[in-house]
């Protein structure tokens, strides 16, 4: 029986973790963030991004600026607005939203064509390098922000304007046979949006498009190389003959590891398994299975954080997850979320919802300053003073997060992942609800109306009141997570019997109104430990509780992180607290050792240990307070 | 009482370690680099370094091909040479310098000027980019050359050829006061030369200029960025801003910390050490010990090696020790010896002898493949298949000793280290001789003629037998390594009263012949620590016996060393074998561990450990078998 997630719309989040942060984005973020895009901001970086528009409009003067693919911040930005618009009304938001997407519209050429990078800048050169210039990108976001607008409040200009370029990406590129051109994005987000905008409108060239440009992906001749030779100019000097760089080394139905530069690759895999949930096509299920194996049980760190080599931004190979030269871009998380829910759609498997809560409440959250003002693109599990944002190799990664950037992908990205946070929390089919994440407030769904309460992820319990509608016969599904091993399930106060399988406990009975399933999951502090084939991680351990990852910082616990100790008896104590800049937060404190080395480089003086308290913060927190080291893995 | 090193012509080694190294070197690798050097061997990498000079000389056509400073490929080999011929005679080995030296004559211009690269290329730059053209450090390697070439032969045409181009060198640069011009070279090398040439010659003016150029350089104005404001090309595009690269930031005299490119550094440290021990200057002498302290005491592996970073192939900052993506060039190694050996002059200190020792037994040595024909330039103490050579940041890191390079610095420069071993191991001042290595062999000195006997590093019985001279009445002092506490000195049997200092034993007595003294260093392998601040060693140990440092080889112990734990309480048991291709050689067997995790990426199952025979062989010994990994920081 298929099962959809949700809409945005249908969930009205009131968290005691999500809510404050929404709000954040809602009440702060997102009209920061257009202040940016609108160069009213007081920073240094200019975006320009709706100048450009302007501009292409021809309604100012002026020269382009910005990346070649800086219409997607827009894209991303009114993406985001659409869904924190069905968290609260906010008429000044939807205003400037309204005011960008006329003027969206009206930097649309004729044919539907919509850059402002080549419309302003090298008109001459429209479609003609698809492997560095990023138009199918552009498109690509802009229509999920349409898709999205629409969605959310119901207006259809956006989704017109999109409407008209995907149809001319549609009539442009597909099998030769059809009298196309052979085409394939250099960064691919075009797949998805594709199969987002078919889903609404129901218009088969839309899935037929995507289902082509995945298809044709990594098959011979080198598209990119052919485009290339007849080009006498570059836009960044890509090099062609890079395949993997772009996942473009085999049949994407072939491929089995996951490779290259990850958000690129990740935002494949959820455009795949999207059209896998909807083709129900063997050869695709099956890679999307294998890729998401490969990333989750050997290219993944504890965090979520994916893509672990700064050359290219990429995955690096099997288990190679180093610490303090990571990349982990914010943005590969944030897609990795889209790629759960798409492997959810194909088959209600646990380990899906695992992951997409692994990413909100760790590598993807750790993205944002708990300002809103400031973001990290890279998720580094080991920072060292003097060498983390210095020294070769690790120079990319910083002790604190920076500013808005040039290349501004993660602050927005980020923010359309939080605004939108209902839609992964649930799914239902005809005759099931799903709960895949457990976020207070109330899912309108078809069956029912359920209003979650709980203090999740500080606490496990968790309370669903079920409000019915129609048919009261149906079954209620509720995500039993990984981590968690001695779980209890009540209805009513009594303990229930629910067949569980893969990682869902499914409860099938009349329902009434006033019934209330209550989940309890223990939530003590936990040891994990790596495979020892992560080098990187031999004879360490982290911490755990609940979802929650946490890390060492400095600020608590002193310089040298690495040398202290957690004794494999130590007792772990969760303690409940208010920190300054971190809110209310459990943090885990223990009693280890801190290790002191003779005062000599290199000694046969074994280093003597003394006691020292350890205190964990959440990791998605860090770099919050003061800066200097953390450090996920502890030494045992 | 000022002591010196002895020449290499006084000592003849007969060592059980070290004379299969210095024939190998002598019957194979010298002829086998002449004949590269002439491109008579059957290697990829074409030299063109003897061709060179021919082309200079007029006596053949074409172009010159190679290194701006290929020239000093030929140097270094000559100077190897030389000092091979003071170990034993070679007829046709000899026959080949000669006439190498005497094409090197031809080339030379009217003025003494002598470098093929601007001879035969560029005749028009000379002199004009001394930041990247080597000019100076290519005399001043030919230089050092031609002293070893007289020192060991008596013959003196290389010395005049480099006379007459010293003191072209010695009347163009110095003090502006003078009438002459300012400079520095680009890349130390000519300072050292300069004062070794002094030595022999007694010249002030070779004395001045070295001190010229030290004094002058990390002056204001950047010399470097002035040259380079007068010219309209470059040679490699270094950025004369860059200043601490090239030692050029601070004046030499007030430098604290080891910085830059490693190799220029540590042959400008020795050469102001030379100059320090010459001029007894406090402020030299200051800042010798200072930046010696740096060095041994913040910024070396254990294995000797220096310089951690491939950026720059440079020092990094204190503590900053990867053992995986460490740079440790060989040739760094072998300029810590000759440090070490002018540190010793000013000041007859252990620390300095052991130091020399660790190079030699250990970081210096593993450069070279046991059969001579391949060489590390980089020396890592962390090898991974499938990262180590491949993966960003580790692709300097090769896991298996390359050919000859087009730099050839290293394999050279570990020729003439070897063959010159003699001279680093004995001193002598008028009334003590000093026995700063223990090296099987005659040393005839001033005051006797004294041979040892001994099977070290295997085993550390050193027995060392006078045979007197005119004056039975001096000190004898002898190196007590900073690594051994149990040792025991005899005469002639019996135990001897030694004073004891700075890591020396001195016995001053009336010496008859026949006497022998006997020292015992007690072998036991013993487990060695790094200072807390290395982060990359934390909960690790590493293996010593004597000087000789251990590592664990795949071959022995299986994949993924990083798994291998040695609680602290196995015992460590040497074994006295003979390895193919390692000769004889003592290891360490232990009773380890090898931790086994669950088959998740990541679990709360802590990992299990089972038995596992841990077996480590000599680190210079490392990458002769079957490749693999390599580790020499082990696991607690």
């Amino acid at each position: 029986m298929s099962q959809k997630a949700v809409t945005v719309k249908d969930v009205k989040i009131k968290d005691s973790f999500w809510s404050p942060i929404q709000d954040l984005v809602m009440d702060f973020m997102l009209p920061y963030q257009a202040d940016i895009l609108e160069d009213k901001a007081d920073i240094e970086v200019k975006s320009h991004a709706v100048q450009n528009f302007r501009i292409a409009a021809g309604e100012a003067e002026g020269e382009f600026h910005g990346m070649v693919f800086q219409d997607s911040d827009v894209a991303k930005w009114l993406e985001a607005v659409a869904y924190a618009l069905t968290v609260k009304s906010n008429p000044d938001l939807e205003k400037r939203a309204d005011e960008i997407i006329a003027l969206i519209g009206r930097a649309q050429e004729e044919d539907g064509y919509l850059n402002t990078f080549f419309t302003v800048k090298q008109p001459e050169h429209k479609w003609l390098n698809l492997q560095e210039c990023h138009e199918l990108y552009c498109s690509g976001h802009m229509i999920e922000a349409a898709v999205a607008y629409y969605e959310a409040t119901g207006k259809d200009e956006l989704l017109k304007i999109m409407r008209r370029n995907a149809d001319l990406i549609c009539s442009r590129f597909g099998p030769p046979e059809t009298g196309k051109l052979r085409g394939i994005p250099g960064h691919q987000e075009i797949e998805l949006a594709l199969m987002r905008l078919y889903y609404i409108t129901g218009e088969k060239s839309y899935l037929e498009t995507a289902q082509y440009f995945l298809d044709e992906r990594g098959r011979e001749p080198n598209f990119f190389a052919e485009e290339a030779a007849k080009l006498d100019w570059h836009h960044f000097g890509m090099k062609p003959e890079n395949r993997e760089y772009a996942q473009n080394h085999l049949p994407a139905k072939e491929q089995t590891e996951a490779v290259g530069h990850s958000v690129r690759a990740v935002y494949m895999y959820a455009a795949m398994a999207a059209l896998a949930a909807e083709t129900k096509d063997e050869e695709w299920l099956k890679a999307c299975r294998t890729l998401w194996g490969n990333i989750v049980n050997k290219r993944m760190y504890i965090t979520g954080g994916i893509g672990s080599t700064v050359a290219g931004e990429a995955f690096s190979i099997d288990y190679d997850l180093p610490n303090d030269t990571v990349y982990a871009e914010t943005c590969a998380s944030v897609a990795m979320v889209f790629f759960a829910r798409y492997m959810l759609e194909i088959e209600p498997k646990g380990e899906y919802a695992d992951i997409m809560e692994k990413m909100l409440y760790n590598g993807a959250l750790s993205g944002m300053q708990q300002d809103g003002r400031r973001f990290f693109y890279v998720n580094p599990l080991e920072v060292v003073p003097g060498v983390s944002g210095k020294l070769f190799g690790h120079k990319h990664v910083l002790p604190k997060r920076p500013e808005w950037y040039g290349c501004a992908c993660c602050p927005p990205n980020l923010a359309r992942l939080i605004t939108s946070l209902g839609q992964y929390a649930w799914a239902q089919s005809d005759d099931t609800v799903y709960c895949h994440l457990y976020v207070g407030g109330l899912a309108e769904l078809n069956l029912a109306d359920i209003n979650v309460e709980t203090n999740y992820p500080w606490d496990g319990k968790v309370k669903i009141a079920f409000t019915q509608k129609n048919n009261p016969s149906y079954t209620f599904a509720i995500r039993i997570p990984g981590w968690c091993k001695d779980w209890t399930l009540s209805l009513n106060g009594q303990p229930v019997k629910a067949e569980v399988k893969d990682g869902y406990a499914y409860i099938t009975r009349e329902w009434e109104t006033g019934d209330i399933v209550e989940l309890n999951l223990p939530m003590e502090p936990k040891r994990m430990y790596a495979n020892t084939a992560v080098r990187a991680d031999i004879g360490t351990v982290a911490l755990q509780r609940g979802p929650i990852v946490y890390c060492l910082e400095e600020v608590d616990n002193g310089p040298n992180l690495a040398a202290l100790h957690l004794p494999r008896d130590a007792k772990l104590l969760p303690k409940k607290t208010n920190l300054k800049g971190l809110g209310d937060v459990v943090l885990i404190e223990a009693e280890g050792l801190r290790i002191e080395s003779s005062s000599d480089l290199y000694s046969d003086t074994p280093p003597q240990s003394k006691p020292a308290i350890l205190r964990a913060v959440p990791y998605y927190s860090w770099g919050n307070r003061e800066s200097g080291g953390m450090r996920v893995w502890i030494h045992e």
